[in-house]
Order: structure tokens, then sequence, then C-alpha cells
């Protein structure tokens, strides 16, 4: 989509600007680095759309747009050190390339920074944002809590988990989109319907990423397939296959997730299987389904023209038929 | 000090009410513990005492002192982790009773929730707080990046050191002085003032904290004394002594400081022979003397009443004449 190119680049020329060497190096270079790995970009470019969607300009929108990336990208380097993840898109960890205390340090220095970047708004709108921020930053933490909480409990309820993904991931996209409208000086009423609009959509995203883990394309999925599986996590998928399925065939699958003699790649198979046997394959693509309509269903309710909810429609579908 | 009594008694009930169960509980559980360890208390009862002194309610500052004890008590949870420290405050430091993932996790809450106090004030005053806490905030950060550098670099200058102590311990006294001056409304050259005065009192404070671990008494210092030296800790001491011998001492004295082989006891009564002889120790003396100095000629000039200069000047000396 070209308007979210032109989004896009101009937030990323924006970031370089941003990154400049600065002392001590052993704090600032792992956030260069980290924050000039890449990604979608997707949080920033919604700030900066919807700015200009109620109005406002999304130049004043820049450093929201880059606070709330660079909150994300300090959340990315403290959650690889709890999760011992080796690689982050492709790259090493912050914490592999450097070390465990570098990560921590410096995704703290990010945290901060992430405020930081709100000063340059004026009192009212700098205690909106702020405000916002926290409440937002919080609820993620939150969010990783229960995620970690949830692998040594045998009891995850399908609500619990909704309420995990909403917290750790969906929360923060309508951060953006809210803040983006706070900057434009949107109504109350618009800044909550936005915030709606994209937190449903964040919802879908994420129960997205957890259908194609384990059945997206191996050649355009970018991460490897079934790794959800391999871990053992408690996954949509999981959970409602648990939910469909008979006492004998639960047992199967829990044991089947427990196991660690099997292959890696006969257990995802068998796990798939199970997914699509019991319907939770298909349960999960309407739960998609219905949390996307939700989402869109809300942006109806908008005080903005046809063009604009266009605009934000187009986004979300192009959003939702990614294959990775 | 009666008047430090009453300011600490204050807070502590207030830190209580803060104190209240909240999910996910292994989320705030370990935050409660670390702020229910007791400690001096000191940054926020100088945010109090700071309030009323320029005539504000210390009432008021309240939130802002608890800002400081929250993001000083993060600071200490983060440092922990790195330094792998096993005790705190003579108790089980929180990664160590909980994990690695824990401490992360729960320190990055806490920031979040130091800023968060600062939502109870008027834009403007909301806006100023913030400001100056994440300028502090992010000098700690860099002041533990140094220290950490620190340890694998054989070529430290006093300078540098001074440095890196005014930004991890000294800066956050200032900026506790400097929020009650800015929640109580005093002019800005008030406000630098106090932060001038907080922050060399807070260098003097650390250079005797220096001092106190290997010259204080072991029955009433609280921690081993000698701790720096068995660590190998580059102190003022150490570069003062350094700074002082000739190459065949200096030479003696960072061969002694890596030796692995000779006990604890030996290494630490060597060291500190070694820092007396040199004329470090002694030194050591007068530069916390000259900070403290330092720290009363600012105070000053001060346009505040004399009872009120005496006050903080008093506070200053018992702060510095104590034995741990």
């Amino acid at each position: 989509m070209q308007q979210t190119q032109f989004y896009r680049d101009l937030f990323i020329s924006y970031l370089k600007q941003f990154i400049s060497a600065k002392e001590p190096e052993n704090l600032y270079n792992p956030i260069h680095y980290i924050l000039d790995l890449g990604g979608k970009r997707l949080r920033p470019v919604l700030t900066l759309m919807t700015a200009d969607i109620f109005e406002g300009d999304h130049k004043e929108a820049l450093n929201a747009a880059l606070a709330i990336e660079v909150f994300h990208n300090f959340s990315l380097i403290h959650d690889d050190i709890m999760d011992e993840a080796p690689l982050r898109r492709g790259k090493e960890t912050v914490h592999e390339k450097w070390d465990l205390n570098t990560g921590i340090l410096s995704g703290d220095a990010m945290l901060i920074m992430a405020y930081q970047l709100f000063e340059s708004y004026k009192p009212k709108t700098f205690q909106a944002l702020a405000k916002l921020f926290s409440k937002t930053a919080l609820q993620v933490c939150e969010g990783q809590q229960y995620d970690i909480d949830f692998e040594t409990r045998d009891d995850v309820t399908i609500p619990e988990y909704l309420k995990m993904i909403e917290y750790k991931t969906a929360v923060l996209v309508g951060a953006a989109m809210k803040m983006g409208a706070i900057v434009a000086n949107a109504s109350a009423s618009c800044q909550n319907t936005i915030y709606e609009f994209g937190k449903n959509l964040g919802i879908a995203f994420q129960l997205q990423d957890d259908y194609l883990d384990a059945f997206g394309n191996p050649e355009t999925f970018g991460k490897q397939v079934g790794g959800d599986i391999i871990e053992n996590k408690k996954t949509y998928l999981y959970l409602k296959a648990l939910e469909f399925s008979s006492d004998k065939n639960k047992n199967e699958i829990e044991s089947l997730m427990k196991d660690s003699i099997l292959l890696n790649d006969d257990k995802v198979k068998v796990a798939k299987q199970f997914f699509v046997e019991s319907g939770s394959a298909e349960a999960t693509k309407q739960e998609i389904e219905k949390y996307t309509k939700l989402a869109f269903s809300v942006l109806k309710t908008l005080n903005i023209s046809e063009e604009k909810k266009l605009l934000l429609q187009q986004f979300g579908e192009d959003l939702m038929v990614r294959n990775r």
C-alpha cells in the first residue's frame, strides 16, 4: 500500500536521525543495534496515519510514533532474555551479542528514552500521552507475566488466554493509534473508538500469529513453522483443541505436548493433525474473523469521512491477509 | 532528628497504603517485597522536607517522594541481578527469592509505576517532574554502565570515577530535593540550587560509603567491611592510592587486588595498610569534606530563612557523621 510505504519511509528516516553516537557506548550501541534491525514498523506507521486521519499533522506525531517503537524494542530485548531467544529478526539478540547485563540495562534506558520523546509536546498533550503510555506499558508487563505463568499452569482458560494476548500485544496497537489521535487533538470519543479499533485488530493479529505458527507456509512465514508446538506453548489452537476433545483425546494431546523423545517434525505433524481433526484450526480461523469484524464494526461508528474509513479498513485487511 | 523521623513515619504509612494485593501476583508480590524491606528512606524524606522548606505542603509531595523511592528500588532489583548479589538489606534479593525473569519484569513494572505516581499532579507540574525524572533515571543507567565498564578497565581516572558516582548515586539525591521544590512551586533558581546541594551531598555520601567500606566499624557498618577490596572494586580509595604511588608500589597493589589465592582477611588488611601509607585514606577524607563543604556553601546562597538552612545543614551533618 502506497500510503503505508510513505509513512514507513518517513518514520525510518526520522529513526535514523535519532540513532546517533552517544556515551557510554556500551549502553547506547545495543539500543541502536536493535532499533536498526528492521521490522515492519507497524505501530509507528499507525500513529502517523491516525494523526492524519483526525486532521492532524503526521509530522507532529513523529516523536510519539518513535516512543512507541522504542518501547516495543525495549520489550523485545527484555522478552528475548526471558525466553532465552538466540535470534531476533534473523540476527543475534542483544543479550547474545553482548551479555545479560547489557540486555537488562540497555532495555531500561530505552524505556526511559521512550518517555523522553513526549517532552516535545505541550504539558497537556504530554500528560495525556505519558499517561496512556504508562497504562499500556504496565499492561504489557502484566501480559508478559501471565504468559510466563501459563507455562507452568495446566488450567489456562480461553478467556484468560485472550486477556493475556490483549495485554501483551493488542493494547500497544490501540495505544499507537490513540496517540496519533491525541496529537491531532481528536475528541475523547474518537480517541477511545480508534483505540478499540486498534486493540481488536491487535487481538486478531495475534490469534493469526498463533494460527500461522502452525499452519503458515514454511517458505514465507519467516520463523520456524511449528515453533509454538515444539516449545509446548498454550496457544489458542491448543487450548481450543483441548476444549473440543474427549477426556481420552485430551490426555493424548497433553502427553504429546510434553513429549521430549519424539522428533520435532513428528511432534508438529501430529499436533497439527489434532488441531484440524478436533475442529480447533477452524475455530481459530473463526475467532480471527470475529475480532477483525469487531474492529471494522467499531470503525463504522467513527465520525470521519468514508474515504478515511476505507483507508483504515484496507490497512486492516492487508494486515490480515499476510502469510507471515 | 525529630523532624526527619516525622517525615519518615509519614512516608512509610503512605507507602504501606500503596502496597496492596494486585494481579498478576507474580509480578506485584516481588515489588511489594522489595518496597517493604526497609532502608533509610533517605530520598523520599528529602523530597517531603524540601517541599516544606519552600513553603509548600509536604503532603502534596508524597506521590513524588514515592516515585523516587519506587525508582530507587527498581534500580536495586536490576543492579542486584547485574552484581549477582544474593542479599539486600540482609534478606534474599528478588532474583534469588524468585528468579531472573521475575527480577527483570518486576523491575520494569516499577519503573513504569514510578512515572504513574506523577499523574496526580497538574499538567505543568507533571511535565516538570517527569522530565527531571527521565533525565535523572537515564543518568543513573549511564552511571551503572560506567561502573560496569570500569570493572574491566585499568585506566580509570579520578574525574571519570567522580562522574560515575555523580550519575549512579548523587543525581537522584539532587532530583529528590528538586522535586520537593517543584511541587512547592519554588523559583527555577531555588530549584537548581537545592538540586546542587543534594547532588554535592550525594557525592560526599558515596565517597564516604567507599571510605567506610574499608575503614568502617565492623560492628556498626552493616555490610562486610572490606567488601569493595575483596571484589577488587576501583573505588576512590584505590584510584587515589595508585595516583600517589611509585610504579613499584603501583604494581604491588594492582597484583594484590587481582590476587585470588590470598585469604580475604589478609587481602583486606594489606590493602587498608596501603591506603593509609600512600596517603589515599587521608585524601579520601579530605575529598568527602570538600564535597560536604561545597554542598553547604551552595546552601548559603539560597533565599530561605536561616532556620531552614540550619535544618538542611543539620540533616547533611547527621548524614555525614554516620558510621554505616
